[in-house]
């Protein structure tokens, strides 16, 4: 990996305080040198999942030797474990509390959700995981609700200038928490699928991805179903459709997507997440 | 011309999303060394008029060799072009779609709309534009919706990094897409002009422009028809108004405004764009 | 003090406008090599108390040297002084509205609110304030309505080019506007504050520091009375309350707060700024 060179910030601590502000100005007393990058810091509040969801569609995207510091953690101040796991291309600072779930391979964690287990076993060399308790890197007195400037911050401006992970505490043995991704469900011939986020256009984001929706198309065509409106076949840009018309359409990071051109698919089906949308053949 | 240097990013994109952060990320990549500016992200959805008129007052404020990159973008994934135009002083990256109207020089350019027709013409050895098209410089496979992160910002990068305009493709012969300014009118002594644009602050800026009132004027005073108020008079700080007191100022882009002391005339008069505004002189 | 070198911006001009980008561009054209902070530019639309607020839980977490330009400026164009001011760590450059009144130390100003009176004496070599009025560091012409762009940014950037205090104008011998900061009162052996600030949570902040609390205390217990809701104690994390269950704390710039876990006490208590809370002791 490179040298650890530049922070990301994924939060949801809003614009509108200044606490993201100051986890900045931590982070450069610390290291005036270190760039950082903001992510996202819109993050619903205390929502987990997209946060998972953001940084899962988002880090491939930065360059090798990035810091990911995570901060959607309705748990501060208690006993949930603080983590930084480092891949080969990537480090990860983050509560242990499923904002890693979708990044992390899929048999490299123990699942406790729903009665399925699986062990975390280390890939590589290059794939560590740590427990964050060295104090000598935290800000202090640590408050006990503002983790993101007393430990988070510090500890990713530490790795920044090189301090080693052994450094910040020991090698993590416990059990990663996982959000399972919401799954497709096959019945009768159809694909269901639901709105698994909406963006700043209204788009529908679906959990239905390219390659499983193609395996299951098989070569005919789809019929999307969404809230009593039909959608037939896909577009291959949004300007294909007429203006205010609604489409479906494989998205930038590979999910199908119901859209409405230069309009909002949330506006014009009152649609949120979880909403079903069905997917037939002909 | 300097060195490119810098890039300003303006987008429609919001802050909720990741979708800004991940194209520093592919900028970051390309180039770790230099700069972004978010110039703002909040341009209202699909709306190139505000993001022709926010980088035009915006432009010439940025250091010469500064790269602006425009996406507002509803065609994303069309055949809609994508243009570098290369000033002597700045670059822009944007969409063929009019979103650079307000900084091309009027005799430069084609105008399709409404019948008026001006050529393109470069002005010299410096100013020249290119059509974007050597896939060499996107990040592929080029998706259907996000070209913000697949060509935009890794081309902006290449420029950064000393890429020849050459290499990104031809020269553009075509025509560049432009969209009129709301014109000024004068009937029975009276000039009509409309709002353009509302700020933050609830304050309404107009298209009228510093030196046309001046001419219309001619030394006699304005009386300023809006929304059944009278003003008399332009201010010369907004705290010459009492609190809640609407006043007419010239703004800081040299256009009148139409502003509420510590209050919002967006509120105070349900304004919206495109109101009509009536200036009288006595 | 180091050599002045990040610019730290706190505004109330929003991030919808390209208002805080131009005001970037302005400070890089002076100064390419400075690096630019955002503290917060959602500061409510001239609530000069917000800015002085948020400027006062941060600025210590910045690095030594920094230049805090704060821009909450509703007397913009009027006859207001701006002021840099100089401390043995940082430097702030604000307009003379009181935005500055919660960091400057108590005893250092001339108050004129209510009555009373404290003479401003600088407090040592480092620490000193000139009225800005040196023209030759301002954009110009400067408009009516923009200082923001015109003044304080390519002030600030002087200053981190380490253009000498004494040339930007002469010392500065006024008084200072200061904002007094509410209250505690003590009647019949209770504790009577109240809510200053609600933020992105909707967690509400009151103007209770831990010390006076620790003392009104005297080591009993707190009864907490909010909007006919009696909360006992004080938890240690958020996640000692269920969720939806409202709680008080001591946050992470020691004042009493009122939330509600994974929630917003905002909403649940209808509450807002000036809300009055009373504690008292078992």
């Amino acid at each position: 990996m490179d040298k650890p060179n530049l922070i990301v910030l994924l939060t949801d601590f809003g614009l509108y305080d200044p606490f993201v502000g100051i986890m900045k100005g931590v982070i450069k007393s610390v290291n005036p040198s270190v760039e950082i990058i903001d992510l996202s810091h819109q993050v619903k509040p205390h929502s987990i999942k997209e946060g998972a969801f953001f940084l899962y569609i988002s880090y491939k995207y930065f360059p090798k030797g990035s810091i990911f510091v995570v901060v959607v953690d309705p748990g501060v101040g208690s006993e949930r474990e603080i983590l930084l796991y480092k891949t080969s291309d990537y480090y990860f600072l983050a509560p242990n509390n499923g904002v890693l779930s979708y990044i992390l391979p899929p048999e490299s964690v123990v699942l406790k959700i729903g009665g399925e287990t699986f062990k975390f076993f280390p890939k590589s060399e290059d794939e560590r995981i740590v427990k964050i308790e060295n104090e000598n890197f935290f800000l202090k007195p640590v408050s006990r609700t503002f983790h993101g400037r007393d430990i988070f911050a510090p500890v990713a401006a530490y790795i920044s200038l090189g301090v080693r992970m052994e450094e910040f505490g020991e090698e993590f043995k416990g059990e990663m928490i996982k959000i399972p991704f919401p799954r497709l469900k096959y019945i009768d011939q159809k694909l269901y699928g639901e709105v698994i986020y909406s963006d700043r256009f209204g788009n529908l984001i679906t959990n239905i991805d390219e390659e499983s929706l193609n395996k299951f198309l098989n070569g005919l065509k789809p019929i999307i179903n969404f809230k009593n409106v039909e959608i037939f076949g896909l577009k291959n840009s949004y300007s294909e459709a007429k203006k205010g018309e609604p489409l479906a359409i494989i998205n930038s990071f590979n999910y199908l997507e119901i859209s409405v051109r230069e309009g909002s698919a949330v506006e014009k089906f009152l649609a949120k997440e979880g909403d079903e949308i069905i997917v037939e053949k002909i």
